[in-house]
């Protein structure tokens, strides 16, 4: 089997991007794009207008931001990301239930983490208690940028493996459909031979995600069960959400129940037997649950107090099939990460046979290893270093959720002041280079305004489904490995932060280079 | 063949329509139906906010207008509508192409209506100069309301037949859709046993109304050519139309052009064999156009000035697939409905061969009288008889497009008023009586409001298509006859008017009660 992690030479086509329309055409691609999105529920709710309107209005939306023509990635790139998602789905799967290794990682990480060591505090509880569901589901995204190599050829390398409320799969599926329409509709006017539904790989990310969801609904062995999305108040991503519980409910039979923290504090409980129960006004039985798949409950922000805590508590203690448990969660930690990036460590949990039945070589292991992107643990020993090399590195706190990155020559003066105590909480990471780039940016819901081209970052992520079970000593069951489409996220080169939510960055597609 | 056009007795579901929920439940039911509109294209543009935006804006979006809850239809009574359209169907495209029997009704309208002079001296010129495409494609609606007869029995009586810009086929699709999605997801709360996905007939308008254009554009028989869509300027309810350009692109590999008066009167010309051309920037060559769908053009407000008018005769003279021709649009005047009630005329229409090949029975005729809501010209042997059954009457204009209907106690005064050589503008009908009807609405964009329950009057349209030509000498070749889909407009009962684009009433679908 050939292990190839990067392509040969730059691939010419990315300096030429994107295609140059005058502003007749620019207009009427914005125009088709922007029905097509407000049409096919490319939307966001708009911005709440406080005082008058303390929430995001419930009865308007606004177009998503998105980049008018999906950006080009070298085709070999693609096909290693999607190849190494059911590498990196085992590997996840795996740590998750090696509460020994985790333990010890973890204990690092929640010495300086206030967020995490609550976390941890209750993986603790219901792990000395007893874990009453053995199964878990992820549904991960394994986020990449391109790399550009001296010798000028390009690799993926990985920023992030997000373990809990990987977010923009319904969204991403519309942005790809939404490209292949302009593509369809106009051929984007003969600007590019790229520009060909064949470059354009349709992306099943709602799809299948929504088949995770249901395939750990259909192993709880409960058909009547209800699936609970645990959300956040007055999310202004609801259509990011919605489409998984559409594809549920007609594709898979399965009914959902939106609930917020304070709903579960308020109406959640376990029968005896650890069902979770949660009642509703709605209906004349408590409903038992399924599965709780979270989009909330990622950073501290979600968690209002300590009923909220409690709440979290009496998920992780119950048999429903939790996406994701909190020690999966945990596993989503930087320190992982950069743990994996340590020597035998992923053979540890690739070749010992004593994990699970499924066959790794070390070819496998070299690709995931390309994929890495050099970290190490910031302490005593690492502090001066940091400080001479800051100008390729970045500083990224151990918590989920993106925002508060360190970023070259901000480092030197924030190590200083920062106290040796809270070392633990950072991991000091090689800076990623990703190739220079342009493409137009559509802002959410101004469209008026029209596209802005500029340089830009592309983001590519790779959505999986797992579901897997501990079957002790550290052996794993995965009942279901899946990479199920991707997402890209294109950003101003200007903004060194992530967050399409919040309109700092596009929502994208890829089109495909030979 | 029976022949059934009334229900035996009044059905009780109607009186307790609709069912009751609790605030909660409403609530609900509520959110649900929102999110789902906005995520799947029930919406409008907002209304402008002159002076900072004299446009709608086209970045966002509200929902739609809609009822809660489907209204119910006696399914005798739908199905007798369904049966119906395919009579109507053929009856307006032997009338359509009938010149000298439509010369003889326009030649009295034409004196009292001034749009109609002008629709009418262009088919006149058209027709002296020779008509270049004999085939012209229908899309049609025919609209109907419950009639109580007075044994207590429910039947249809007709409103009008829509020989033009028949609109709201998409999003009627749709709001079947949003009432199948509440019944899939909640079971509407078990509040009544009609609420189940059985009673719920599919819509398939939206499909069927594209099918329609891709049949004439693959008649036309140039398969790279392009289908026009002549739409008003800054339309709010564009999501109506967008669909069928989507079904078009991806159902049958057909392209739109969407294009106002003003575009048609720059840019569109003639080539020697009468082709329409239409230049755009947008495309090195002028576009040859098989298929000219109006959504605008009926009304006189359409036509801006002379070139807009000239615009309508340069198509009209194309050998460009009118939907509608000038002559079909005219088969539309409220005038032809009550001609269609004189001694005679349905058996010439219907009876005779020499029309064309279909057969049909004394049943069929006798089920499209039945449904014939009993009108008669206004002139100066009627003016008595109208102002002393006023209270029964409305007078309707001959115009298309709704409005300036005068109702019951106002005919009196302003027949009083109406110049003599005014009398034949207006048609008199005898006013249908709905039974009383309750429902939950909504109004666009107002769903924090919530929905308010109400007296309300539902209006139920079927929707055709029909591809025909003139064989001469009053002979009709019908290539495409079909019934597609229904429309249901519910109003508030204290609203004389329709109109549902401007808020007046809400988009509905059906519950069928046997």
């Amino acid at each position: 089997m050939s292990v190839e992690t990067a392509t040969k030479s730059e691939p010419q086509a990315l300096l030429a991007w994107p295609p140059q329309l005058d502003a007749v055409h620019l207009q009427e691609l914005t125009n088709l794009a922007t029905d097509w999105s407000m049409f096919h529920g490319l939307v966001y709710r708009p911005p709440a207008n406080p005082p008058s309107e303390p929430y995001p209005s419930t009865s308007r939306v606004i177009h998503a931001p998105f980049t008018l023509f999906p950006s080009p990635l070298p085709r070999q790139l693609y096909e290693l990301a999607r190849r190494l998602q059911p590498l990196y789905n085992t590997l996840y799967a795996r740590i998750a239930v090696d509460v020994l290794w985790l333990d010890k990682i973890m204990s690092a990480v929640a010495k300086v983490d206030d967020f995490q060591l609550e976390l941890y505090k209750i993986w603790k509880q219901v792990r000395a208690e007893g874990i009453t569901q053995p199964l878990e589901l992820g549904l991960w995204r394994s986020d990449y940028l391109v790399h550009s190599l001296p010798d000028g050829a390009f690799t993926l390398r990985q920023v992030e493996f997000n373990c809990i409320s990987s977010s923009f799969g319904a969204l991403a599926s519309r942005t790809n459909q939404m490209h292949r329409y302009l593509e369809a509709a106009t051929g984007y006017y003969g600007a590019h031979p790229l520009l060909n539904a064949n470059n354009l790989p349709q992306n099943g990310a709602l799809e299948g995600l929504a088949l995770g969801i249901a395939e750990a609904h259909k192993a709880y062995g409960v058909p009547s069960a209800t699936v609970l999305f645990l959300v956040q108040p007055h999310e202004r991503n609801v259509f990011d959400q919605r489409p998984l519980e559409y594809e549920l409910l007609t594709k898979h039979g399965v009914h959902v129940e939106r609930v917020t923290f304070a709903d579960l504090a308020a109406s959640a409980s376990l029968s005896e037997s650890k069902q979770l129960l949660y009642t509703t006004p709605l209906k004349p039985q408590p409903l038992e649950i399924s599965v709780v798949y979270m989009r909330a409950g990622y950073t501290p922000n979600d968690y209002f107090g300590e009923a909220d805590w409690a709440a979290r508590l009496l998920v992780e203690r119950s048999k429903a099939i939790k996406c994701p448990t909190v020690g999966a969660q945990l596993a989503g930690a930087k320190k992982v990460q950069q743990a994996l990036m340590e020597e035998g460590v992923l053979e540890s949990f690739l070749l010992d046979p004593a994990r699970g039945p499924e066959k790794f070589t070390e070819s496998d292991l070299v690709l995931l290893r390309a994929s890495f992107a050099p970290m190490y643990a910031l302490d005593a020993t690492t502090v001066q270093t940091t400080i001479e090399n800051a100008a390729h590195l970045v500083l990224k706190p151990q918590r989920e959720g993106g925002g508060n990155n360190v970023y070259r020559s901000n480092i030197p003066p924030f190590l200083k002041k920062l106290p040796a105590a809270e070392h633990e909480a950072w991991v000091v990471m090689e800076l990623i280079e990703p190739p220079p780039l342009r493409n137009v940016l559509l802002k959410a819901g101004a469209s008026e305004e029209g596209g802005k081209e500029g340089d830009v970052i592309s983001e590519l992520g790779i959505f999986g489904i797992c579901l897997y079970g501990s079957e002790g000593s550290g052996s794993c069951e995965i009942k279901v490995n899946e990479e199920v489409g991707y997402l890209v996220r294109t950003k101003g080169r200007e903004s060194d932060e992530g967050g399409v939510a919040v309109g700092f960055s596009c929502l994208d597609s890829l089109v495909l280079v030979d």
